[in-house]
């Protein structure tokens, strides 16, 4: 049968294989290891995979790559960043080593009105070339499917300019790029003491717009504390259901105010961060169906000294995903690689379970868990040659990068020079 | 006048200028930094440093570099590392997180024993080959001066194949490597109950051979409660110091043992690690001017909820410096931008302390504080060329690498593509 790319001779395939659902339970400690392995892609899409030598005898081929030895696993699906944005902000990073609080870093113009300020000022090719340096980064790193948010516009204009953005980037860049609307990632400055009107503004203008010009496919919301309450959530991710998109949340990160269990209510795609998820709001979760995005860098970057429980989550049955939380505050981290390692480290997932936490189950936690996120026939071949002895050594490895080749839809994307 | 090369056009130059001492204090915290900035380079070594309009006006050039507006800073110093074995161990990596014991491990051939084992079959020519692999990688990671231990071999013969593959390493590779005798890594297998015959060789038998043969200028000892004894320490380590070696120690990692006081009576040039070490330990060193060389990588590798307490050392006016600690075992970092993020975010340092800790402090605890580890005149044009907003930005972001081009006596050695 004729291919358009044959790979063979790949010491491992980790095919993180799994059929129509997200890996749970043992199961996510099963990478489904093919040895001295290849594959056969057409379309941009795996028609066969197995041992190497029947792939090259049973396909004829355009183009074939050796693997040589090397280890394949699925592309990443880092299914969390918020890269829209003008400057990163490392010097309140420095600031917070030095001790100052929350509130010293805003009256010093830092913090997230600083992303906001200088988001809407921007034009949007400006943002577009910044955040495409920040996404081709990204790739290098083996990310082929990735979620975006807005979320530093607050406002009508600079929302719907920043999901305007997200298109363009998923239209000129080899990867896919998933948009969502984020409106509801702070209230704005003018705002703060009539969360009224905002809501309004979310509920009758955004919300409505970004559907209109079809620019997003989810919806997400900062649930917590200091932000938007268990209420005001369930007004605005119930206006987003009702116009059609699908709904995420940034849920009981530092503290339990019940956004997981508003995430399984509202039967959320994903609820993200659950740094101080309850019990019951995670077992909610699980009988919803809801995935739990978890973002170890951002606990990292903070100095946590504690993380979201995603061994007790794995124990409990639950799908669990991870993702960098890429963004120009809390986590500057564009590695899926040493989110991994954090997950290891941090949360004591096994590296398997870390692979398809940052694979399979990111693909389900953005509802492209049929198309991507393994090595099966029938999906796409998204995919990354390592130069390493095994699977274990992804998150065993701190500092370089051991990537050899990315692949999206069959064609390479980046190579090792 | 006339330079070999001239750098213009640098946003920022982190000097971290100290003149012929560590950095010590609140001096930590100054980076020297030059605005606007250019140097002149002629024979390897800097001859001018200043605002980058001068440095175009007063010197013609063979070379030229246009910085684009960069930041540059000294290269990295890693003066703590064990490059030279044949295998990784992923693996046991995997193991320890399913929550194997040391001593399963080491049942399932784990362990420093593997790494022994595999060392003393090796080629000098394979050890080389990959180990050369490896420093290729932490070169492009800004590292332009390495320390080196043997102490995979423990037997003579074995311990100067490793030595001799250091050597060549240094010729064949354009960073300067030094090397590190470190026999007393462990006590090999043929005399774990019998040390007194195992002291008697590293005395009698491989510390001379090692001094006669030039191939190394530390010595270097892992004292701990369950490897060599504060007496065994202090034994073979007089016996190095006799016969002409500086010295170093691997102290008081996982317990307080009197290691930091062992180095500051016998004067070690570093006390590395330094997990537990005791607050009499620590002043003791202040005394007598051990250079306490921190490594919060391997911590963090080892999921250690505590790290050495660099902050207290800087309080009390110890220069810091970090380490990879590169290894196949407890931390295979080779990124010295990581260990400064760590340094940041498990120790408390600043990013200028954390990049003081990084050159210039590290020069010293390799004794090369005269001649790298800063910029200014005299000293080697040993740099890093980064596409970065600010010095603050290199613990600040996670995962990708910003170099953008690093030089050894102003000659390119990596760039970016």
């Amino acid at each position: 049968m004729k291919a358009d790319l044959i790979i063979y001779n790949a010491r491992e395939i980790a095919t993180m294989k799994s059929g129509s659902k997200a890996k749970c339970g043992s199961d996510m400690n099963d990478a489904g290891v093919i040895k001295d392995a290849g594959m056969a892609i057409k379309d941009g899409k795996i028609i066969a995979i197995g041992a190497s030598s029947e792939i090259q005898q049973n396909y004829s081929w355009d183009t074939v790559i050796d693997a040589e030895g090397k280890i394949i696993t699925p592309g990443f699906v880092d299914s969390h960043t918020h890269p829209v944005f003008v400057h990163t902000r490392e010097d309140e990073f420095a600031m917070r080593l030095a001790g100052k609080s929350y509130v010293e870093i805003a009256m010093a113009g830092g913090g997230i009105r600083s992303s906001i300020a200088s988001t809407r000022a921007a034009s949007e090719e400006e943002l577009f070339e910044l955040a495409k340096g920040r996404i081709i980064r990204m790739i290098a790193q083996g990310t082929t499917t990735l979620e975006a948010k807005s979320g530093y516009g607050l406002n009508t204009e600079s929302e719907l300019k920043q999901l305007r953005v997200i298109q363009s980037l998923n239209e000129s860049l080899p990867i896919d790029i998933i948009a969502t609307f984020m409106g509801a990632h702070e209230f704005p400055e003018e705002y703060k003491s009539d969360h009224e009107s905002y809501l309004k503004i979310l509920c009758e203008e955004m919300i409505p717009a970004a559907k209109e010009q079809g620019v997003a496919e989810f919806c997400d919301i900062f649930t917590e504390a200091h932000v938007y309450s268990i209420e005001e959530s369930r007004r605005v991710l119930s206006c987003a259901a009702d116009h059609g998109f699908k709904l995420k949340m940034h849920a009981d990160e530092i503290e339990a105010i019940g956004g997981a269990e508003l995430a399984a209510e509202l039967k959320c795609v994903s609820a993200d961060h659950l740094g101080a998820a309850s019990d019951a709001g995670i077992l909610a979760m699980k009988a919803a169906g809801v995935i739990p995005v978890l973002l170890p860098a951002t606990l990292f970057s903070l100095r946590s000294r504690t993380y979201a429980r995603g061994r007790y989550m794995i124990e409990q049955g639950l799908p669990v995903a991870i993702a960098t939380d890429y963004n120009p505050g809390s986590c500057n981290c564009d590695s899926m690689a040493f989110t991994m390692s954090l997950a290891c480290l941090q949360m004591g997932l096994s590296p398997v379970e870390a692979l398809a936490a940052a694979t399979i189950n990111a693909a389900h936690a953005l509802g492209r868990g049929d198309v991507c996120g393994s090595l099966e026939i029938g999906k796409q071949a998204d995919l990354i040659i390592w130069d390493i002895p095994s699977i274990n050594f992804i998150p065993y490895h701190l500092g370089s990068s051991h990537i050899s080749r990315v692949l999206k839809l069959g064609k390479t994307i980046w190579q090792e020079n």
